[in-house]
């Protein structure tokens, strides 16, 4: 049992002894690498490179992240519409009208749907003209069927005034020709794809969204199916929850295997799951043995690189980021919630990076401003990851802390978000307000 | 023209002549239907009743709705465990126990990881466990492996005392058994789905998710792939933007048709939409002429029932909501900034209150606090909803108006999000709070 001990009793300093080997050096160091920041980390995955580019159809585009700028190829709209049904006028023909002296405007034909209008308006005539109708050449302006009375059928009398450019939207008026619509790193929205349909761009150049792998270990973990388990095992919950969230990240899962706390049978895993998948997180390794045995996969391949080794967070301490070649690797705690909130803080910016999204302010979803009704102690240098129960009592929002262990995933089901206390504070006061970042589907 | 402006003196006055064959009635009736509130179309919107149930397995069960409560078949855990690597004891043993004063413990065997703990713990022994093993019986504690120290293969001191089921997580402590862990009607989240695959439950019962048919109509929607589009004609933009919107909602996209303005080709392309989908979304009729199509449409199904013609909202107005038979059928503006807007606001709750959801509370997705810098001028009685863009000027959010015309779709892709005007108010005042229901992916 000595290894245990000394394992803890230099992971109690948060200083972690580490053996991997590091690219281009060609043998196995040793060395103590100190626990980072929540910062810290985030600025080491936003430095990870995206993934390589593809072209998707426009239908297939909403949620993808453009891995070039866009501009707009002609403007929009390319002739210039009513925007009201009405009559097609030049503006100067309705000034001064008024129900008592209305203008006199002979109908000079009439715009149909969907052609173009062949006809010119003249001075002092008007041409009936439908909502969305090409506006004719010589008018410039629409004057809404409301403000107009029929006194025969060739003649209307408006009765209220009109400016130029009333009720018409022109050449260009929405998205001028040229203009940059969307810059690289931009991931498309549901109203961004129909301007680009709008714009007739059919296929647009995305990022390839990340395959990710994922890999639950340890020697007590069934399958969901075994009903019941023996004593000493429990099933598999991670993949569910990984999986879950990797689909709702927009990335693909492409590989799912549980796999005992074998170091051959892991590499073996780790090795399988590299080949087509851009990102493996392998989590369990919540006993000593599989936590050893993640350094000692990232041993066998010649070009991993460590780049995290523990996060200054509770819970989910133990997490490690690596690169092998270009391929991520996250090796994630065992325990369900510390799992679920590393995925939430780090696991989630990764792909986003890797998939070339430049902004990465709205990765925390939905936000709920409340005000905590419980003291919450923390400890100075480490980020507190604590679920809450959000409900309103009379016009505030309060939020209640469920206190737990991080085996508990029963927890997270009856959370609705969690409030973060921040590295630098010593615990949060009963009435303080808080942010609940909302844990939604 | 005489049929334009009689349509739009009506609906001026927001009342709106209007026939169709109600059911059980057998006959055509005309009547004036007074345009609804946003509240009163929501309250119609929640008697929409849900669709089949059916079994999917909890693999693909993230983001379904539940068509019954569960229960946990069994208590989580269902051994007691290890929350942390050390020591099982029975915590009187340890009573007293100080660095100088340390308890001796001999150790009286190992628990192995994922095997039932055998050995039983008599007084005076400790016996070395995993996080995540399970707890000998007899005892009740387990110290942690970094307030022991090994004084020989055989013995230990323990240099804390600790208390009765610290670091232990017992039997049905996460989860009793035939705890109600779900209500029907909850949309369960990725965390939900590992409670589920925790408790060995591998599928559940949820409603069937709406399948959608998205119709657009105008003798001037064109494809996108056309390329220039001839003058008086525009690309379909609605079809896009909706069916990402739905796909956005976990509902399916069933049909998808373009179909120019004439009353026999839109029924038929509503027929066989109504075949195999749950709900019509039809959007174009922006001219008047697809305006009064979409009413004798449902004239042409005898069980359709109009339940809502109007909606005091800006933009989105002659927006139609009816029922026939159990099917659904949205009537939408055909300018893309309405047909949004009235997707956001009313047809995403449709479609979850058809998939069973029971709490809407949080359909309004991403909502940030910002201050308007401009004012909104708005009607009394009439909800207007304004694209905004969110920006920060130093430590304070600011919601900047984009004013627009509905035809502009640049306007939205433009936008973060928008602000609701409630129908109460007579506009907003700079400077004023406001809520900006953010526009995401």
């Amino acid at each position: 049992m000595h290894g245990i001990q000394n394992a803890h009793a230099t992971e109690a300093k948060d200083h972690i002894a580490i053996s991997v080997l590091y690219p281009n050096q060609g043998k196995n160091m040793s060395q103590f690498l100190k626990v980072k920041t929540a910062d810290e980390v985030i600025s080491i995955v936003r430095k990870l490179e995206p993934l390589e580019r593809e072209t998707v159809e426009l239908k297939a585009a909403c949620g993808r992240v453009l891995s070039s700028a866009v501009q707009a190829p002609e403007a929009l709209p390319h002739f210039s519409r009513a925007t009201m049904d009405g009559y097609a006028v030049r503006a100067k023909d309705t000034f001064g009208a008024s129900e008592s002296l209305p203008a006199l405007l002979k109908v000079g034909g009439e715009v149909l749907m969907g052609r173009s209008a062949s006809v010119q308006l003249e001075a002092g005539k008007a041409i009936a003209i439908p909502t969305g109708g090409m506006l004719p050449m010589g008018a410039d302006a629409v004057v809404m069927v409301e403000y107009t009375n029929n006194l025969d059928e060739a003649t209307i009398e408006v009765i209220r005034p009109i400016a130029p450019g009333d009720n018409v939207l022109k050449v260009g008026e929405d998205i001028a020709q040229g203009e940059t619509l969307f810059a690289a790193g931009w991931r498309l929205r549901p109203q961004d794809v129909g301007l680009l349909a709008a714009l007739g761009i059919a296929e647009v150049q995305v990022f390839a969204r990340p395959r990710v792998a994922i890999i639950s270990t340890g020697d007590e973990v069934l399958p969901v199916s075994s009903c019941p388990p023996p004593m000493g095992k429990i099933r598999d919950i991670n993949s569910f929850t990984l999986a879950a969230q990797v689909q709702q990240a927009g990335a693909l899962v492409g590989f799912e295997e549980v796999v005992t706390d074998d170091l051959d049978a892991l590499s073996a895993s780790c090795s399988s799951a590299l080949i087509e998948n851009d990102v493996v997180l392998l989590s369990g390794g919540s006993s000593v043995g599989s936590r050893d045995f993640t350094l000692q996969i990232l041993d066998r391949f010649p070009t991993a690189e460590l780049l995290v080794h523990g996060i200054a967070i509770r819970p989910g301490k133990p997490t490690i980021l690596a690169r092998i070649g270009k391929k991520v690797f996250w090796g994630l705690p065992g325990q369900p919630v510390s799992a679920l909130m590393i995925f939430r803080a780090f696991v989630l910016p990764s792909l986003a990076i890797l998939e070339g999204q430049s902004d990465l302010s709205g990765m925390s979803g939905n936000v709920v401003r409340a005000t905590l009704n419980r003291q919450l102690p923390s400890v100075h240098g480490r980020s507190e990851y604590v679920p809450v129960v959000v409900s309103r009592v009379e016009e505030r929002v309060v939020a209640t802390p469920i206190f737990g262990k991080s085996a508990m995933i029963g927890i997270l089901a009856k959370a609705d978000g969690y409030v973060i206390v921040p590295e630098h504070v010593e615990g949060l006061d009963s009435g303080s307000e808080v942010q609940v970042y909302i844990l939604s589907r």
